[in-house]
């Protein structure tokens, strides 16, 4: 297009004047002619690795120390329009429900939902967290709006070294009221997938969200595992991930469908806050989306009694008083969900580790840049 | 309505069936007959105090410690309602403009902007920071989507117990590369400001924001401050509070604006990465923008060449390596802003605390609820 070939280092912010003229044999659909180049700014370093070829072949721990360069190659920031895109999907779709948005604290006097896997610091001389989650801030808030939802960070002070855990990660929380039972609960996540998958269309291919999303309860999962794998996990409390996968793949192949409804998991491995099943107490009214082999979401009805909540917690009640007292004054039938905004982006567009959708990814032995 | 009293205690939910009648005659518009009531859940505690006035008379201690329960009177929920929509009406306009939405880290391994203030913590094993603002990540974003904008907490460990600060608070961040100078941004921001306004008004009354937004310079507002006040304080390099309320009272004077642009603050006030005055090096090519007599937003043009990074951090720019390399690689000249949400919703309300604009308020004293 230029006259010659312009002795300008990659990543020198130019600016160009010329004239512009539409057409069709351009690769862009514009040719510029007559063009006069100012420099802006020079870089002063050598780059790390190429930005001008089609794919960034450096590795990914060298593409994360050099984060704020790799990402401005096409398709490394394409991932982030595609979350962004994602989150105005979430929120659109609750908007449209009558959702309220709220923005709840992230430093907390008690660990949220339980004292393991938490960040601690020093606040002003006392104790203080990093919550885990928006988790009993969102249910208080049913008393007060009804129907709230929340897109922030929550902070895990994970130890596990893997694909999918992060030491910060966007949280997409929803929690309404009420509800007959965690069934409404997942019919509005499935409108929220759904406005999520509408909204990155325009941006990349994406999954068919069925109109219902097929469910699987947890036995009927384990029976499935035992009778078409080598193993059997019945009398099991949680999946594994590898059952998980399997689960998946069965419902691309029965069901046609990426998305898959784990219901009625054991109460031994929920929260103290979930509903127990009405017919069947030990297990409960919570369930888990699976989302191409990954749990994606975790969600269901909470108790909303005050007497259950001091039965469950016991000693541990006096810990949670201020979280308490909003049920002390009445709550409504309640459940919510939370989607990880990280896990969705990198399920949609096949990254292997969720590090690969993360701008900054924080982890056991990451904390810059 | 019902036919007789009904022995409810306040706070008890219920569920209503019945006939459903429009009726201009009833407050609602709607008259209910032939009505069943079930409850659903009872309060088990005695309410701290009323909430069926039209105002809640309780102090604002006993308000926060209460807030799970007080936030449910229609006024005070109306604050959050207000907050939810401004927000929307921040990202509305940005993504109009051509933004891309961010999420960045906020455990941080420096300081952002200066050792003070900051909340400190054990991150596994090594000392981190809580992120007090975006501010780098912006400007490093601003090499890969050009314009960013964030809206998530920040956390200052403020020392101060006043009426207007916080230690946790939402931020709403942008940032916008290809500036020429502050001017461009203030454009920006006055549209910004101009959508929140717009989103907020079925709610409550909002402010006219100006086509253009009156703006004084720096030097120019101490002379008005000298020439109009008992005092003088030309030479300071900042304005008091009481400063500006009284320019913010001038401004509504004489140019009929709730908003009033102060530029060309003096060097020696703002953070190192602001731009300096080509014309008179020792003033900042940024501004604040003052609302009904308190500052709402900070901003300006920042310094994009890494030359001079290295000439003003000095020996402190290795503790920045991260930050320095996204201007290694290349930065358009850029800037953008800050705005605190709870300042406007408490402005634009007429709120004398900024606790009052804030759910659950974190402050020197208050971790709870």
């Amino acid at each position: 297009m230029f006259p010659h070939r312009l002795a300008v280092a990659g990543e020198t912010v130019v600016e160009v004047t010329g004239r512009v003229t539409l057409t069709s044999r351009a690769p862009g659909g514009v040719e510029l002619t007559e063009a006069e180049l100012t420099t802006i700014a020079e870089p002063s370093a050598r780059p790390p690795f190429d930005l001008h070829r089609p794919t960034v072949t450096a590795g990914l721990p060298s593409i994360l120390d050099n984060a704020a360069y790799a990402l401005r190659h096409p398709l490394l920031r394409r991932r982030f329009e595609v979350a962004a895109a994602s989150v105005a999907g979430f929120r659109r779709t609750l908007d449209g429900l009558g959702f309220t948005e709220v923005h709840t604290p992230k430093l907390v006097a008690t660990a949220t939902e339980s004292g393991a896997n938490v960040f601690a610091l020093d606040y002003f001389g006392r104790p203080a967290y990093l919550a885990q989650s928006p988790q009993l801030f969102k249910q208080a808030l049913v008393g007060v709006f009804e129907r709230v939802y929340e897109v922030g960070p929550v902070f895990r002070a994970e130890p596990h070294d893997t694909a999918r855990h992060l030491a910060q990660y966007t949280s997409l929380d929803a929690e309404l009221g009420f509800i007959r039972d965690h069934r409404d609960v997942m019919a509005v996540l499935r409108e929220v997938v759904a406005g999520m998958a509408a909204a990155v269309a325009p941006l990349a291919e994406v999954p068919d969200v069925p109109g219902e999303i097929p469910a699987v309860d947890f036995l009927a999962a384990q029976a499935l595992l035992a009778e078409h794998t080598g193993e059997d996990p019945r009398g099991e409390p949680d999946l594994a991930p590898a059952h998980e996968r399997w689960l998946s793949d069965w419902a691309r192949r029965e069901h046609g469908s990426d998305f898959l409804f784990v219901t009625g998991y054991p109460m031994a491995k929920r929260p103290f806050y979930t509903q127990p099943s009405p017919s069947t107490p030990d297990r409960s009214n919570s369930f888990d989306l699976l989302f191409r082999g990954l749990e994606l979401v975790t969600g269901g009805q909470r108790r909303h009694r005050h007497a259950e909540y001091l039965a469950v917690l016991g000693q541990e009640a006096a810990n949670h008083a201020d979280y308490l007292a909003a049920f002390a004054h009445g709550l409504p039938p309640h459940g919510g969900f939370a989607i990880g905004l990280e896990r969705w982006t990198a399920r949609l567009l096949g990254l292997a580790n969720i590090r690969e959708a993360t701008l900054f990814p924080r982890d056991l032995h990451r904390l810059r840049p």
